[in-house]
């Protein structure tokens, strides 16, 4: 059996006690843009329910086009205003750089990649390029709370970037 | 208090039973791509915990060249090899098209965003369209399983997309 498959025997568990459907807009009011980490389970972590905020979620944390236009449509069409911006320690985005990885895959399949990697080699500071990316951005009309944290995944902890 | 603020409160309470640190790569090897829905809450639909998955999230669940990036990165540098890609009934991505999004931005913004904004109006097409886009990636390498799912807002199950 395939993870994948025992992933839908888990969902046929969640089905059970599912109630549903709730307002498709978030209840919370509230967008989270976080690193696909496995280790960070933005749920869990923040106290999140179902129904409560959008969850943005890629390499890194990072904000590239893509999160921008997720974002747009967010506020936009579905009236989230804060932003929660979420990188973590141990991040396997600090183990590489662009070059190096848009090499390896020049080298393996004969292309080499036209986007960047978003590599990084200072959380805190790759935390302050994201939340700038977003003040910079023209698409995206509420930036009153844009808040970007480290999360630790040794204990948990969310740690804010001042 | 802002919404920012009471995540953050919880966030201390999930922190005080939390163990870790897990080890980086995800122990199920698997890659999950999902809408940014509020009421698609990915930890739970799958039964997943803490360290298992990658979870790369956006506005429809769609692939664009950032998703891309993201698995690039999770199937060369940390092992994942099992795609999940997961839309949702009764989505955003169904209620505008590109074209009045974009003019609704230009009109208040005087900038017409240079990216697509991704709306669709078939939840299953846009499923296939998202696997075709895999599929035909030269820089995604493991392609075995990719399977594509609609969750239903409505009961909480996920339904496959033949």
């Amino acid at each position: 059996m395939s993870v994948t498959d025992e992933l839908l025997r888990n969902n046929a568990r969640y089905a059970e006690g599912f109630s549903g459907p709730l307002p498709l807009p978030p209840s919370r009011h509230v967008a989270v843009v976080a690193c696909m980490d496995a280790r960070l389970n933005v749920y869990g972590a923040l106290g999140l329910n179902e129904g409560e905020a959008h969850v943005i979620r890629n390499a890194g944390g990072v904000i590239t086009e893509d999160e921008i236009r997720s974002l747009a449509i967010s506020q936009r069409l579905l009236g989230t205003e804060e932003i929660v911006l979420i990188h973590h320690t141990d991040c396997g985005m600090l183990t590489f750089t662009d070059d190096e990885f848009k090499a390896s895959i020049q080298e393996e399949t004969g292309l080499k990649p036209p986007w960047a990697a978003e590599a990084f080699s200072d959380l805190d500071a790759d935390v302050r390029q994201s939340i700038s990316r977003i003040r910079n951005s023209p698409y995206i009309p509420k930036k009153d709370s844009v808040r970007g944290f480290v999360f630790d995944v040794a204990t948990g902890k969310l740690n804010e970037v001042g």
